[in-house]
C-alpha cells in the first residue's frame, strides 16, 4: 500500500499496447503515401481563404518499408491535453514517446502543464523514461493535467511562437475535441504564415464521440467511458430488476450528441433511452417526451412489472425545440424586465410577471414545469445573463414530470424513481484495451508526421474494426473536416460535429429493438473491463463501431 | 446480442467456484464435528428463555473424510432472498444447488418469490440445473427476486408450517441480513417448539459489512460491492488530479455502519473520509465535523491544491449525537404542536415557532442547517410522524455547510463541489472471485447443515485470508450472536450489529495514515473488479479483512 499503483495497477503497467502492421518496424520506415488534394466539408471557399496555407492537403498513410525513409534527426515536442479528461490520454503521450525517441534517442518530450495555457504561459516538464512509465496504460490526465483554455487569440498564439523558439521544438501536439482541433489547425496556419518551422498535429479526443468522421472513426476515450457506464447501468438493471419496485433515471454526461447513451443503449438494453437528435428531428414538445416515457411506465405496470431503467442524455433540454424557445424568450425578457419580474420574489408570481413578457406557448411550458425548475430559470444566470441550461438537473426534472402526469391518468401503482448521474465517474478510467491500444497507435502515428514536417493534420487510426495488424494509420488535413459555423454571433470556421444519425446502423439497430427492450427485461450486463481474460471479452471495441462497420458478429 | 448474456456475461458463466477442502470430496463424506455448548454474547438468560428449543447449541465444523457419514437421502430444500440485493446471492442458491444435487440426484432445490412474503404465501418456482446454469457467478437476486416482508408474527409462521407441510420440506435456507437472519432463528425455535421437522439455516448477507463477528468473519457481497465503489472513486480522484478544480463528496451506501467508507477508504486513499462511529464516540458536533473538513479544504488551497475527494457515510447525521437529540425533540414538538408550528407557512418562521418547543442547543443546530434541509425536517414526516432522516441528503448538506463556513473564514479560493451517490452501482455487480467462492461455500456448507438435520445455524465459512483450501467450513448457532435491543418500543431478541471497531486494525490504519492522504495526494486507483488475470489480481480479498486477520502483505 506504499506504492501508489494498485494491484491491477503493478499488472497493468506491463501491458505493451498493439501498433498496427503499419508501424511495427518504427517510424523511420514508414512510408508516407499521400493521396489527392483536399476539400472541407462545406464552405470551401471560405475554409480556403482563412486557411491559406495548411488548406487542401493530403490525405495520408502510413505504409511499412524494408528502408529508412528519412534520416533520425532529434525532434523535440511538446505536448498539451485539452479540455475535458477521457480514458487513454497518457498512451498518446507514450505513443508520441517511444515514436520520437525511435527516431533517435535524443529526442525530447515536453508536456505544458495544465492543458492550452501552460503552452501560452511556456510551464511545461520533461517527459523522461522514468515518468511515463509510470503513466503507461493509465487513466486520467494527471501526467500533466488538462485545462480549458481556449487557444483562439493572435496575442496567446504570438506567445506561442516565444515558446516554441526558446524551447527550440518541432511540434506542438495538442490532445483534444473538435473545438481544440480547430484551435490547434488556426495555429497551425498561423504558424505557416509567420513561417515558423513548428508542426501542429492534432489527436481526436472526447468521451462524447461526437468528433468522429469518415477518417477519424471515433474519437478515444469513448469506448472505456461509454464501457463503464454500461458496468453500472447493467448493474441497476440488475438491481431494478430484482428488488421490482423501482425506476431508475440515469442520466449520462454529453451536451452536445446523445452517442454516449446510444451506446450505453446498445451495451445494456434499457427500458428507455431517449436520443437528444431524434426529440429535435421529430421536433418533440417536453409534454411528448413525458408521454413517451409515462406510456412506458404505465404499459409495464400492467404487466405487473412495476420498476425499469430509462436513460437520459444530459444535453436532452436543448435539443427539445420549444425549450430552446423558452430559453431564449426567458433571456429576452429578463434582460429588459428583470427588476419587474424578480419584484416579486415568489417563484410563482415571478413565473407570472414572466409570462407577459415571453409567448403564450413560451409561458405554457414554463407553467408547465416543476417549482425548482422555474425558480432555477428564473434566477441561476450566467455571467452573460442567460439561463444557464447546463445546470438544469434533467433526470429530476422528468421524474418530477412523470409524476404529475401519472397522477393526471389515475395510475393506481407507485412511481418509485430513483436518479443518478454518471460522468466523472468514467472520464478517467483507465483505458480499455482498444483505447490503450488506438491511443498509443495515434501518438505513434503522431510521431511519424512530426518526423515528415507534417502540420495542420490530425493522426488518424482507422479500420478500427478490422483487427489491429490492418489498421491503417496516416493523417488528415484538420481543414477537410471543417465548416463555418454561427459562434458568439460570428461565423467561425469550425470542425463539424458529429450528431448521432438518425439513418445510421447504431440508431437503427436501436430504433428496431427498443419497443421489445421498453417492454421486457431484456437487460444485458456487461460487467466491468476485463483486461486479461478472454480476447472476445478483452478487445473487442463498442457496438456503435461495429454495427457502423458491419462487423457485429 | 440476442441472447441475454453479455461476452463478459458468457466467459464468466463458466467459471467454477472453489470450495475448501473439506467439502470437496462432497456432503456425504462431511464429518460434523461438534464443539461445546455455546452461549449468546450478551443477555444469556433472557435469550435462552427464549430460545429454549434451539439455545446453546454447539459450533460445528466440517471435515472431509473417506467413508460417508450419512446415507443419502433426497431433500427437499426452499430458499428465500431477504432484503436489499448483495453480490453473490446466486452462488449461494448454486452452492445449496449443487450439494443436495451430490446428496443424491433426486433432491429437489425450491425458491420462494419476492423474498419472505413467497415462503408465508407459498408462492415458489423450482431451481433445476437449466435455470440454475443461467445465474451462476452473476450478481442479482433476480433468480427469485428478494423483498423485505419481515417474518415476524405467529400467525405468518404458521402460515409457513403450513407451506412446508405441503411443500414437503426439509429445510428452508434463508439469505439475509442480521434482522433476516434473526427472524429466521426465531422461526427455527417456532418449528422446533411446534415439533416441525424442518431445518431453518440463516447465511450472511448484506454489503453494509455490519453482520460480522469471530465466527462470521465477514458478510457475502462487502467485497464486490466496495471493490464497485472503489473504482468509480480511484476514477474521481483520478478526475480530480488531473482537472484540480473540484471537491468530490461522495456518499455511499450503509446506514448504520461505515465500515463501506473505511474499505473503500483503504483502497483509494481519499483526502477525506468521515466514520461515523468515531463521530458518535467523540461526541462531535455537526460543526465540528464541518470543520474538519474545512479545515482539509483551506489547507490543500494553501498548498495550491484546490481539489480533493471526500467520502461521506450514508447514515452520518444519524450518529451524530446533537443531531439525534434535535430530531427527537422535533418529533416530538411537532407531534404536539403542528397546527401551530406550520401555520406561519414560510421556512424561517415554522423554524421560528419550532424553536420554541424544543432545547437551546437543538434551536441552535436547526437554525444553522441550511433551508433545503430545514424544510425537509418540517415537513418530510414518515407514517408515524418522525422526521425521516434517510431522505436527508447529507453529501448536500455538508457542501453547503462547508461552503458556508469557508465564506466565513474568508476563503479566497473557489469551493467547486460536486457530489455523488454510489449505492445502487454495486448491490448487483457480478461477484468478484472471492464472493463467488465464498457464497458458493456458504450455500454448500448450507447444504451439509440441512443434510445434518441442524436448525437455528448460520452457515459459517471462516479463515478468508488462509487460502481456500484451508477455509473452515461448519455452522454456528444464531442465538450465539444475539442479545437483546430495543427496538420499536419493545425489547427484542437480535443479532448484534458488527460497527466499525475504532480499537481495531483497520481504523488504526485509516487513522495513520488519513493525515497524510489528506494533504498529498496519495490517490490508489484500484479499477475494475478483474475475473481472469493474475491471482494476486482477481483472488484477493479486501483490506478490512486483510488487516483484520494479520494478512495484509
Amino acid at each position: 500500500m506504499s506504492e501508489n499503483l494498485s494491484v491491477l495497477g503493478k499488472a497493468r503497467a506491463d501491458y505493451k499496447p498493439k501498433l498496427p502492421l503499419s508501424l511495427r518496424t518504427g517510424p523511420l520506415k514508414v512510408l508516407v503515401n499521400q493521396g489527392n488534394a483536399t476539400q472541407s466539408v462545406r464552405d470551401q471557399d471560405k475554409i480556403k481563404e482563412l486557411f491559406p496555407n495548411t488548406y487542401g492537403a493530403p490525405i495520408l498513410t502510413f505504409e511499412a518499408v524494408e528502408e529508412k525513409q528519412t534520416a533520425g534527426m532529434p525532434l523535440n515536442v511538446g505536448v498539451v491535453l485539452s479540455g475535458g479528461q477521457a480514458p487513454g490520454g497518457h498512451n498518446v503521450i507514450a505513443g508520441i514517446f517511444d515514436g520520437i525517441k525511435a527516431v533517435i534517442g535524443g529526442s525530447k518530450l515536453y508536456g505544458f502543464l495544465g492543458g492550452p495555457s501552460g503552452l501560452v504561459d511556456g510551464k511545461y516538464i520533461e517527459i523522461d523514461r522514468e515518468l511515463m512509465g509510470k503513466y503507461r496504460n493509465t487513466g486520467g490526465f494527471d501526467i500533466i493535467q488538462s485545462g480549458r483554455t481556449k487557444l483562439e487569440s493572435t496575442e496567446q498564439f504570438d506567445r506561442c511562437i516565444a515558446v516554441v523558439k526558446k524551447m527550440d521544438l518541432n511540434a506542438i501536439v495538442i490532445i483534444g475535441g473538435d473545438d481544440s482541433n480547430t484551435n490547434a489547425a488556426v495555429l497551425a496556419e498561423y504558424f505557416a504564415a509567420k513561417k515558423v518551422k513548428c508542426s501542429v498535429i492534432g489527436c481526436p479526443k472526447t468521451i462524447d464521440g461526437d468528433l468522429k468522421n469518415e477518417y477519424i472513426e471515433t474519437s478515444f476515450g469513448f469506448d472505456t467511458a461509454v464501457k463503464t457506464y454500461s458496468e453500472l447501468i447493467g448493474n441497476i438493471e440488475r438491481d431494478a430488476n430484482s428488488a421490482r419496485k423501482y425506476w431508475h433515471f440515469v442520466k449520462l454526461m454529453g451536451r452536445s450528441a446523445s452517442h454516449i447513451g446510444l451506446e450505453a443503449a446498445l451495451q445494456t438494453h434499457p427500458n428507455i433511452c431517449l436520443i437528444s437528435e431524434e426529440i429535435k428531428e421529430k421536433k418533440m414538445t417536453l409534454e411528448q417526451v413525458i408521454f413517451s416515457i409515462v406510456d412506458v411506465v404505465v404499459a409495464r405496470y400492467g404487466a405487473g412489472k412495476n420498476f425499469g431503467v430509462a436513460l437520459i442524455p444530459e444535453g436532452l433540454v436543448e435539443f427539445i425545440p420549444e425549450f430552446g424557445i423558452l430559453i431564449s424568450e426567458l433571456n429576452e425578457a429578463l434582460a429588459h424586465n428583470e427588476s419587474e419580474i424578480k419584484k416579486a420574489g415568489k417563484v410563482a408570481e415571478m413565473v407570472e410577471a414572466a409570462c407577459k413578457h415571453i409567448s403564450e406557448a413560451s409561458a405554457k411550458l414554463l407553467k408547465s414545469l416543476p417549482d425548482g425548475i422555474q425558480l432555477q430559470l428564473m434566477l441561476d444566470r450566467d455571467p452573460h445573463g442567460n439561463v444557464q441550461v447546463s445546470l438544469i438537473e434533467t433526470e429530476k426534472l422528468l421524474i418530477e414530470m412523470v409524476s404529475k402526469e401519472l397522477k393526471v391518468r389515475a395510475f393506481k401503482g407507485k412511481f418509485a424513481a430513483l436518479n443518478h448521474f454518471f460522468g466523472y465517474e468514467g472520464r478517467c478510467a483507465a483505458p480499455s484495451n482498444f483505447d490503450a491500444d488506438y491511443c498509443y497507435s495515434l501518438g505513434y502515428a503522431a510521431s511519424v508526421l512530426v518526423l515528415h514536417n507534417k502540420t495542420g493534420y490530425m493522426a488518424s487510426v482507422r479500420k478500427l474494426t478490422d483487427g489491429i495488424d490492418n489498421w491503417i494509420a496516416g493523417g488528415v488535413p484538420t481543414t477537410m473536416m471543417m465548416n463555418m459555423e454561427r459562434r458568439h454571433g460570428a461565423d467561425k470556421p469550425v470542425i463539424q460535429k458529429a450528431l448521432v444519425d438518425l439513418k445510421g446502423k447504431p440508431f437503427k439497430y436501436f430504433e428496431k429493438h427498443r419497443d421489445e427492450w421498453a417492454r421486457l427485461e431484456d437487460y444485458m450486463f456487461p460487467g466491468p473491463i476485463q483486461y486479461f481474460g478472454p480476447t472476445e471479452v478483452c478487445d473487442v471495441t463498442n457496438y456503435t463501431l461495429m454495427l457502423e462497420h458491419d462487423a457485429l458478429k
